[in-house]
Formats: structure tokens, C-alpha cells, sequence
């Protein structure tokens, strides 16, 4: 199964969305070549690897086909179901993160029992609306993403008709996130805690560190990551959303695979999360982590009212020089998640200023 | 011609060697995707890009025909006849550079008489070998690269039967290279001059910025590429390489393309040289050029007694954690160029010692 010309192993990819392009982006480094299931051929990934197969996620025929063809099999998004993952490790096939642990990103309720039955601090929640004081939270137990699925509840509001928990609303002091990579040896690396920024659900900013956290909570942050890691046996890259609560921190959602909140390391970080992912998922020992500069600044790039990245795109790059772009092959539409910015600097205020100057033009808006 | 979902212009690349593949990885970012005609479909970057063509350099069909099909044409190497290139103008390609300012890495006896008369700096050179003392240099005028087309002559060894142009033997205090990028509108960034060290004609090491290098020498480094990328009507990424002599610079060697000379920059540099060279050829606005970390040391990966990069590769890995490394999906040979090692740090010293760990490591003589 290893490549003919250079004898490594053949990473595949289920879904080929802008994770899986950045994967392949990383994968060429390492000189690999990003093998993808993709829903589509216009799929960001399958854009731009020549190694794509075309089939749904859910599709055990396909998924099995493309299994067989790979070395590791891992993922770009939680949606291949519980028991075709099963049926794929019963026949032999190495997949990375497991369907035990993929369980938990798949399905809130067990995820807030097993964090519960960890010792970890997660939001009051519950399977009953009345056991909590509204204003509450509801949350799909499957599915959601990029604010989907969650739902702020107060009075009475009608509740939509899947299958729910409920969860207090946090009294959020900032939003925070970790990520942790993890070999099937268990050896694991952490990057900094970094600081999210949500906008209708959706983060539109992340800064690396987190500019305004304690020592004690980055530590306290670590031992989450690397015990939800090692208990729930992830293997590659797991990101935890956190809480910074008054009281400290609480576990949010579990993402298991690259993720948004870890762009910033392709160009801010020694190791990135998607050369780390496949060091991961290949049992390689994973690189060093550190930040290369002082501050990281990634500006999720949500489409504004200029749809032609022709024009736009040239003139982002004359007002922010500095500014690194990563556009993901996409058609431009309002709110579309199109690319990201990141910009290194020494000052946070300094370093967020560029890289929002890029996106705000990139947008139509400037 | 554009990119039929994002709207984006198609560049072709001619030859599918590492640059091209190292190019591939800087379009994805860009929301391009490299177009490639490849000698063979297992060239570097035909096996990591979709949209690859394969045809010689060289076949006016081939090359006719690929051109047709991209916004912009621009090359991995120097092998494209000069006849063909205006061909391709002549129909209406979009060629960068152009073949005016390729002529002058394809000939080099034309190239030091264009130096010579811009008033700048080379070794002595004459097409009479008695003109010089001995040992001399006797170079081939066309398709030298890699320490091939260059002989240290001295006695009475006899000359290679091909066209000659012959050097005095420079004494040379440190072997040196610049970049420099320019726009068909004219704008142009250099980068940071840097050491280059050799082994056999070959570069095995880079430092940036070159470590011993006064702030005025620094300085006419840079004038001479400005110089020279206008004055020849470059367009994409120039490298110089230049002799640091005890009376000051001499100019080497030129080329019109991304060069081994800069792959430091995909992790050293806010803009890599392979970002550059697409932003230059489409004319968009340049990117910043400064260092990210006081020290970047690249080495290059000779293949060594190991021919497992399956084994190595993890080796290397453990051995070096803070290594970038990167391969060019070739099958392992002694003495193949496999890839390059970048690390980032403060001191000279410390960083190159992790890069040749490494390296030394994936060579499989440690």
C-alpha cells in the first residue's frame, strides 16, 4: 500500500474540505501525498491532491472501497457513522482517531457523561429543560457545528424537535481553546492555550497565546487536554473549547481532528496541527510545538459583500503585507467560510490590527 | 481561463521538479492550484497536483499547448529553447520572466558581457583559456546547474568538447546569494542576503541572513539584484550568487525562478519565496520579506547510505523535533537531492546543528 516512488505510507482522508486541503499542504512536506474521500470534486481538497476518491461519508461501500486503499484512514469532520468505523477496524483497517473515541464529538450526552465521570468541570446540564433556570442553552446531541445546533432558549421560546440536552448559560469571562496531539504510543504535545472569539456562534478570531490568562489556568487548560486525550484514547489532534468561567475553566465541545482554532500554528508554531495530525495518526514521533514569535493572530475569513476574490484578493495583500492568506478554493458568497489571515508580531493590538485589516478587505467592507 | 470556482487565474508552471512542487504548496494557500507540465507523471509535483500535463520542455507542441490552457506561464528550471518562448509571446502567453531575461541564465557568455556593461562586478572571465593563468575554471555556456558544466582546470587536463567560456579562480572569502522578487509593474522586495556553503560544486548548507556579513556589503548585495532584475526585465523571483572576494562582490550565477538559496524562507520569512514568485508573475502586490526568527539554517538532504525514508523519516523526527523537513517525494539514491531541513533560533551555531542532525539522520550515516 506504501507509495511506489518513495516507499511511505498512504495517509487517507475522509472528507475533503479546507482540513483536508491544509493536510495535503502539510503532507507534501513530508513528502506524502494526501489520498481524500470528497463529496465532490469542486471540495476544497479534491481541488488540489490528484489523489481524490468521489463518495459520501455515510456511504459504507465507498468508505470501505477507500479504506482498503490507504494505510491510515482519519478525518476532516465527525459525520462517518459509529458502526462503518467499526466495520472498517474489524476488517483491518487502521483508523485514527478510533470509533470509541469519535464517539464522544458525535454525541454530546455521552460526551458530558464521560467528562462528568473524569473528575472535569463541563456547564450544568440536563436531559430535562425544567432542572434548569432560564435563560438556558439547548444543544443537538448530534451533528451541530460552526453555531448550528446550539439554540438560546428563554421564556417560551418553542424548542426544535431533535434530540437535545440543556446546559446553564456560562457566565463567560473569555473563550478559550487547547489543542493536544496524540500517538497511538501515547506520547502527546500540547500548543498554547489560545483565545477565541465568537460572533453568532461562529469564531471570527483566534490569538495564540491567549494574551490575558493566568499561568495557573494555561497549566490547569493542559491537564484537561492531555487527560481527555489519554482517557478517551484519541489518536491525532484534539482540540478542546473551554469556558473561562469565574470559577475556572469548563470543558465546551471536543473537536478530533485539526480544527479551526489551530490555524494559526501553520505559520506560528515550530509544528503545525496538520503535519502533526499525520505524524500523529502514523505513530511518528510528533514535533516540537513552541510559538515562533511572541503573538498569533488568525482571522477567520467569512464572505462580505465583495464576491470577487480576483480583485479583492490582490488588494487585501497591498494593505496588509504581513498578512499570510489561506483561501480555500471556494466560490465567494456572504457568510461563506472562505479562508483565514494570520499575522506573527510582538503586540497583540498591533498583530490583530493587520490581520483584520486583510480580511476586512478580502470582504468588500474596506 | 480562470478557475471555474473561485475565479481565480491559472498559473502553469513548466517542469514538475521539488520548486514546482514546493510552488503547488504556496498556490493552495492562494486558493490556486499549480497547473504543471512534467516530464513524467512521477515528477515531484505531478504526484501532489491535480492538473498536471505531462510533455518535455522542450516539444513546441507540448509546451504550445500547455500555455493555452493557464493566465500565466513561468518554469521550474531553464531547459525552455529561447525561440520557443518568444513563439509563445508572440501568440499572445503571458511568459514570466520573459525570454529577454531568460537568455541570460541560458547563455552565460552573454551573461557576464550584460553584467560587464551594466557595470557590475564578476570574475575575470575571457573566451581564450590562454588568456589566464593557471588553474582556471572552465564553465559550459549552456546547461550547467549543480556543480555539473564547471571544471577546475589546471596543467595540461584536457577541456570538455562543448562551448567554453573560462574563469580565473576566485579566492573567495564567503560564497553568498540574494534574492530579490519584481512585478511586470516594476515593484521589487529582496530578501536578506545569505551564506551558502558547498560541497563538490552543490549546496549541502544556508544561512539567513549570512552571519558574517558587513552592513555594506549587505547593502551593494542588494543593489546589484535590484540592478540587475531591472535592468534584465526579470520577472518571478531573481537569485544571485554572488562571491564574497577580499576587493568586494562578484556576480556568479543568476536564475529566474524560485532557487535552493531560499527555501529557507518557507518557514524564516513572512513571504516564502514560492508565494513570492506567484505574487510577482500575476503582478499582485508583494509580500513582506523580513525574517521571522534572528536565524534560519537550511540543509539540503543528499541522499545518503539510507535508501528507507520510511525508516528515516521517524528517525529523523525524534532526533531533531524542531525540524522542518521537508521531502520531494523521490525515491531514495546517494547523492539524489531528497529534500531540505529548515530550523528557526537565536544562535548560529545551535540552529544549524539541529538541521544537520537531521539530515544526517535521514542519510542514515548517524
Amino acid at each position: 500500500m506504501t507509495d511506489r516512488v518513495t516507499g511511505l505510507p498512504v495517509v487517507g482522508m475522509v472528507g475533503g474540505g479546507q482540513l483536508a486541503r491544509m493536510t495535503h499542504q502539510a503532507a507534501i512536506s513530508l513528502g506524502l501525498s494526501l489520498r481524500v474521500l470528497a463529496d465532490a470534486p469542486t471540495d476544497g481538497a479534491a481541488l488540489v491532491t490528484p489523489d481524490v476518491e468521489v463518495g459520501a461519508a455515510d456511504d459504507a461501500t465507498a468508505v470501505q472501497r477507500f479504506a482498503k486503499s490507504c494505510d491510515v484512514v482519519t478525518f476532516d469532520h465527525e459525520h462517518v457513522p459509529q458502526e462503518l468505523i467499526k466495520e472498517l477496524t474489524a476488517a483491518g483497517a487502521a483508523v485514527h482517531p478510533g470509533a470509541e473515541a469519535l464517539r464522544y464529538t458525535q454525541d454530546k450526552r455521552a460526551m458530558r457523561q464521560r467528562l462528568r465521570d473524569l473528575g472535569l468541570s463541563v456547564p450544568k446540564w440536563s436531559d430535562d429543560p425544567d432542572a434548569l433556570p432560564r435563560p438556558y442553552v439547548a444543544k443537538a446531541v448530534s451533528g451541530g457545528y460552526d453555531g448550528r445546533g446550539v439554540w438560546f432558549v428563554k421564556d417560551d421560546d418553542p424548542l426544535p424537535d431533535v434530540d437535545l440536552i440543556f446546559e446553564e448559560r456560562v457566565a463567560i469571562v473569555h473563550e478559550l481553546a487547547i489543542q493536544v496531539a496524540r500517538t497511538p504510543s501515547g506520547a502527546m504535545q500540547c500548543w498554547p492555550v489560545v483565545e477565541t472569539v465568537q460572533r453568532d456562534g461562529i469564531c471570527v478570531e483566534v490569538v495564540a497565546p491567549a494574551p490575558r490568562l493566568s499561568t495557573a489556568l494555561a497549566t490547569e487548560a493542559e491537564r484537561i487536554a492531555t487527560t481527555i486525550a489519554a482517557e478517551l484514547g484519541v489518536v491525532g489532534v484534539l482540540a478542546v473549547e473551554l469556558f473561562e468561567a469565574p470559577n475556572g475553566l469548563l470543558v465546551n465541545e471536543l473537536a478530533m481532528r485539526p480544527h479551526n482554532s489551530g490555524h494559526w500554528s501553520i505559520e506560528g508554531a515550530t509544528t503545525s496541527q496538520f503535519e502533526q495530525h499525520l505524524r500523529a495518526v502514523l505513530d511518528w514521533p510528533l514535533g516540537d510545538t513552541k510559538p515562533r514569535r511572541r503573538v498569533a493572530v488568525m482571522a477567520n475569513l467569512l464572505g462580505g459583500p465583495n464576491t470577487d476574490l480576483a480583485v479583492s484578493l490582490p488588494a487585501a495583500m497591498a494593505a496588509s503585507p504581513t498578512a499570510s492568506i489561506h483561501l480555500y478554493g471556494k466560490g465567494a458568497r456572504p457568510g461563506r467560510k472562505l479562508g483565514h489571515v494570520t499575522t506573527l508580531g510582538d503586540d497583540v493590538v498591533e498583530t490583530r490590527e493587520r490581520a483584520r485589516r486583510a480580511v476586512a478587505v478580502l470582504q468588500g467592507g474596506a
